[in-house]
Parts: C-alpha cells; sequence; structure tokens
C-alpha cells in the first residue's frame, strides 16, 4: 500500500524530532514490505512567517489536501507572536480538514515512573478525546473602546449540536471498543452558562444509546484534581476544545513528561488527511541542541498507523519506545540520561527491527 | 473591636463544616479581649430554593451589605441544577460586592506530604490570585435554533481593561510584599486570540511598573503540567476566573487535598463584605456523617483575619492546624484518620489555646 505524506518540521526542536519521524516511516517500510511512503517536506514555520509575512502560501490548504496524512513537528518561535503562528497553520488544518477529533492517550509507559506517588507503579492508560473544530478556540469576537480606560475584549466561545454530538459520538464509540466501558465528560456548567450546559445535555442524550457505559460529568475544576488524585480511575475522557487542552498536558505531566505525549488530529470519516504531531511545543531554548526527546513524534507514527488500519505495526513502536526505556542505556537528558535525540531514535529504530 | 458576620452554612456538608468554622470565632473572642464576633446565620440554600423558587430573599444583596464579612460554608445540592445555586447565590455576591480578587493559598501544610513524588518535602508555598467577577464567568450569551441540528449554543468571554488591570495590579502589589518575587500569569493567547493576547498585553504593561519582579507568561495547559513538575517554583499566580479556577483545584490536589483549600472572595476597597470559603464542595454523598475535613473552613477563618488586619491570629490558626496534622492522633478519613469533623476541630480549637 501507498501513502503520501505531507511533512512540516517547523520551528525550535521540530526538525530534529521530525527527522526521527521519518526514519521511523523507513523503518516501517523496511520491515514491511507492503507499505510504502512518499514524503514531501514543507517549510512553512515562522522563518518562512518572516520572509513572506504568512505561514504558508495562499493555496497551502489546497496543497495539502491531497496527502493521505500530515506530519508536524512543532510550530512557535519568539519572532512570530503565537497567536499568528497558531491561527495561520495549526488551527486552520485542523478546521479545514474536519480533524473534529484530538486523540490523545495518557498511558504511564513500561519503563517509566509517574510523578505521582501512590500511582508510580500503577495501570495508568486513558485516552482523552478533545474536541478540535470549535468551542473556545473560535475567532469570533473583539475589541471596543481600544487605548481607553473603558477597553474590553470580548471572546465568543461557539459550541455548535453538531460540532458536539459529533465528538461525544466517537468518544463513546471509543469507550465501547475499550475494556474500561467508562466515560467521563469534563463540563463547567456551573460557572460557565450557556455553553457549557449545553454540552451537558448532549452527553446525556448521547449517553442513552450507550446504557453499558458509565457517563460521569465532572466539573472541569475537580477532574483536573481527579487526575492527581485517582487517574487510574479513568477510561475515556471527552472534551472541548480548551479543556481538553489543558487536561492533556496534565495527562502529559503524570505520565512522566511533556516530551513524550503524541496527538492525532483526526478526520474519522478520511475525507481530509489527518495531523498527528507531538503534544510538546517548538522548545526554543533547547532547539539545535540534539536533546529533544523524540518520543512524542515517534508514537505520534504510531497514532498515525492505528489511523491508517496498521494496529500491529502501532503496537510495534510503542512497545519498542517501552524497551528502549526498560533498558535505561539509552536515553535524553530529561529523562535523566545523556544522549543524544538521534541516538535515542536510534534505539528505538532497533528495538523495531528485534522485535 | 467589633466585627459583624453574615454566616451562610449552606448544603450537604456546609452545615459541618461552618459549626466548626464558628467555634473558631468563639476561641478568637477567648483568646483576644479586644475582638467580638456578632454572628447571623442565613438558610440560603437549595432547600431554601425548593421551597422559596430562589436561592435567598429578593433583598438577599441588601441584606448582607451591611456586614463586614461573609463566610460561606457550601453550595450545591443533586435537587438544583448547579448552573442555577450557584449563578444565584455565590456568583452575584462575588460581583455585587465587587470581591474582584479570589486570593487562594497553594501551601504543603507541615504534617502533611504532597502526592507528587519528588516534591513531597519541598517547600510548596505559593498563591493564586484569581479574577473573580467576570471573563469566561459572563451570563452573556444563550443559543439559537433550539431543537434542531443546527442548534448552537454562544458564549461571551468578557474581558475589560479595568477588570484585568486591578486583579494584575493587586497580584503585583502581593508579588512586591512576598520574598519569591516572581509573578506568573496564565493565559491562553495561542489559541483564544482576542481575550486572551488582551490580557497579556496588560500583564505586559503592568509589569513595567515592576521591574524588580521577574515575570513570565505561561500557557495554561503548560501551567497545569508545570504545577506539576516544578511548583516549588512558583510564588504569586495570576489567573482569569476559570484558569484561577482550575488551577486552584490543581494546586489544592498538589498539596494534598480538596478538603483543605480555603479561598477568599475579596474586595480590597473594603467598600463591601468580602466573602471566605472553603474550596470544597458541598459533597452531598458524605453529608451529614461527620466526616468531612473541616479544616478550608477553618483555614478560610485566617484567611478572614488577615483581611481584617489580624496577621497574628491568621498565623496562629495556620500553625495550630499544622501541629494537628504534625501529631496525627486526631484526623478525620479523608487524612486516614477515624475522627469525626467535630473533633478534628475540636484538636484545632485546642492547639490555638495551648499556642
Ligand atoms: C461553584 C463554582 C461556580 C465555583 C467557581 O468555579 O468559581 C467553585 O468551583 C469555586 O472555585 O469557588
Ligand atoms: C499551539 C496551541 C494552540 C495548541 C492548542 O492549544 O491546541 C497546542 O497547545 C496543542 O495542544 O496542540
Amino acid at each position: 500500500q501507498h501513502f503520501s505524506i505531507a511533512a512540516i518540521p517547523g520551528d525550535g526542536i521540530g526538525p530534529e524530532v521530525m527527522a526521527e519521524g521519518l526514519k521511523t516511516l523507513k523503518k516501517i517500510e523496511e520491515l514491511h514490505g507492503g507499505i510504502h511512503f512518499s514524503i514531501d517536506t514543507f517549510d512553512w514555520n515562522c522563518e518562512y512567517y518572516v520572509k513572506h509575512g504568512k505561514m504558508m502560501p495562499d493555496n497551502g490548504l489546497e496543497i495539502l489536501r491531497d496527502y493521505d496524512v500530515i506530519l508536524l513537528g512543532a510550530i512557535g518561535a519568539p519572532t512570530v507572536p503565537d497567536h499568528i503562528s497558531v491561527w495561520e497553520l495549526i488551527l486552520p488544518i485542523r478546521r479545514a480538514f474536519q480533524q473534529y477529533i484530538n486523540l490523545r492517550p495518557i498511558k504511564l509507559l513500561r519503563g517509566l515512573e509517574s510523578p505521582l506517588r501512590y500511582k508510580a507503579h500503577k495501570d495508568l492508560d486513558f485516552i482523552v478525546v478533545r474536541e478540535n473544530t470549535e468551542g473556545e478556540y473560535s475567532n469570533m469576537g473583539g475589541r471596543l473602546h481600544e487605548n481607553t480606560p473603558f477597553e474590553l475584549a470580548v471572546q465568543n466561545n461557539v459550541f455548535t449540536r453538531y460540532g458536539t454530538e459529533r465528538v461525544i459520538n466517537y468518544a463513546y464509540s471509543l469507550a465501547e471498543k475499550r475494556t474500561g466501558r467508562r466515560l467521563t465528560a469534563a463540563t463547567k456548567s456551573n460557572g460557565i452558562n450557556h455553553s457549557m450546559p449545553f454540552w451537558d445535555e448532549i452527553v446525556k442524550e448521547v449517553s442513552k444509546q450507550h446504557p453499558n457505559i458509565q457517563t460521569d460529568i465532572y466539573h472541569i475544576d475537580a477532574l483536573a484534581a481527579y487526575f492527581i488524585t485517582r487517574p487510574e480511575e479513568l477510561d475515556v475522557v471527552v472534551a472541548s476544545n480548551l479543556f481538553g487542552d489543558i487536561l492533556t498536558d496534565l495527562g502529559a505531566a503524570i505520565v512522566g513528561g511533556l516530551g513524550l505525549a503524541p496527538s492525532g488530529n483526526i478526520n474519522p470519516e478520511k475525507n481530509y488527511p489527518s495531523m498527528f504531531e507531538p503534544i510538546h511545543g517548538s522548545a526554543p531554548d533547547i532547539a539545535g541542541k540534539q536533546i529533544a526527546n523524540p518520543i512524542a513524534q515517534i508514537w505520534s507514527i504510531s497514532l498515525m498507523m492505528e489511523h491508517l488500519g496498521f494496529s500491529d505495526i502501532a503496537d510495534l513502536i510503542v512497545s519498542s519506545i517501552e524497551e528502549v526505556l526498560i533498558d535505561r542505556k539509552v536515553s535524553t537528558p530529561d529523562l535523566g540520561g545523556k544522549n543524544s535525540t538521534r541516538e535515542f531514535g536510534e534505539a528505538i529504530h532497533q528495538q523495531m527491527t528485534k522485535k
């Protein structure tokens, strides 16, 4: 089978971790005769913006549309305000391609310990389904009375029934496939009194079609605390765009680090390319030093293979990462090791061959 | 000195923890001849709502206005939707009395261990200043196309310069009084592109007046992770209404429990009463069993004494709580003990006499 991939290494440590990700693709081709990837790399990043005044060409989305998959490194540099780099690249891709599911596994890999004392050896393995196209990240709003004491900014959160139902339906169908049989929805309907009660209503409606799944609705503040006190009880968590964003960074932290967590921006209908990326940012402070951890990027390729229908390869990638972590001989500074990004990637790819 | 106090025990465990809080007030009078409290108790809660169709009388706010301080237990019961009980009692009080600061200490009390492995014995002691009157908790918004597939809900986040400047100014003036000399502001200006860039601008403007305070602006997702990875570095954290809500529950979790954390809703100008309450909710599942931990309520009285200008008494309360925790002879089930709410309160009050 043949898959076309658009690779956008981006800024900061993006190119370094992407280099390892591309080697993962090579390794997959090597191990699995039937799979072939053709990869085009795009230099759309903050440097590109400084040169051209935009993050990608005007027909950037048209160009990307023809690929099966987009692989992203990380976007963001001190030279360009975040809300520009993000709003002109990542968010348009998520929206134009109806990547309305942002799938983020929170899994304590074998070989790592959780920073949570009593959970160090517990089985932490749940998944956050984050809404990825609307909600709190809407560009509707603006300012009034600029530069006066009466200035104000309004930001509209927009929740549609269409957008909300589809993410909640997806989360339930995922819960139906897993063994935990539990869905936890994040809300804040006690404080945010239009959008979140609407969200809760839809959760309750959809829950009726899944009587065998235990449904709980938690306020985001309590749920954040829950991630610390009883995360082992969670199975599928479904959250709005903003709440999912917060919960998954928190989730990454409780399973040992932001350098590790991957994210799949998924168009379940496969009408458009899906995009896979690390959760971490471009980390300009450590860029170019070959000390970034490439696990998140490599793991994101596991999510990609799952999406393309190759669960066995997806599992191979994760278990190879785990073997290297258990082995402890090679690792990057964030995990207490002394190896480079390249060496860490190499160790994982060697492990993939062994298995 | 004489202070008038309006006590609203509320729902669930509210009355049980309030009973202990009122004993703390008695103990203060006993120890400090010059202080006298006159206390009126109001039965405004969900039961009241079920009877009267409202959470408080129409002139409830007028009644409260004449008190020096409001003490709240906890509000919320299964009989009344949260967004009603909260929007008709807590939020109107916070707004009508310009309690624009919600002050929430995140402090690992002596005698307790953090659930964070490497922080168990670190000095975790920072404070979150939460905006308490506007932002994401606005009742502006509504629905369109109800009960059709095209239904949508819009919620407006409203950030005024007035409201933002005053909370950020307050946070800096607090930072100036502390030794950490560091202020960390929560944002999400990369995803939320009208209100949060506005917030960031004001942080940067105000920061210029405080060149000796190190200012950092973190996206809320990264900051939530930071609470897990390096909380000992934090000193003053300033956040919008929603972000402060999330961060403080998370903060309570990393210092050992939601049953412990207090919250002061403060009108710094003292034009109106300020309100002190536990962060925890009404916990209907454990109500009436005398197993709730009264620390948060008692600690909230420490915040109240600080606000009224009695730092020595404020400190006495916290150190008495710590002595009982170090002693470990008396504690409630949430801390692994077998004692009742009443016995735990009593132990703290005895300790206050000893000191
Ligand atoms: C009850 C709820 C609206 C409230 C809030 O979010 O402000 C509570 O969680 C708190 O933190 O005081
Ligand atoms: C860059 C930013 C807008 C983005 C988000 O909040 O979605 C990032 O934090 C993420 O989680 O993918």
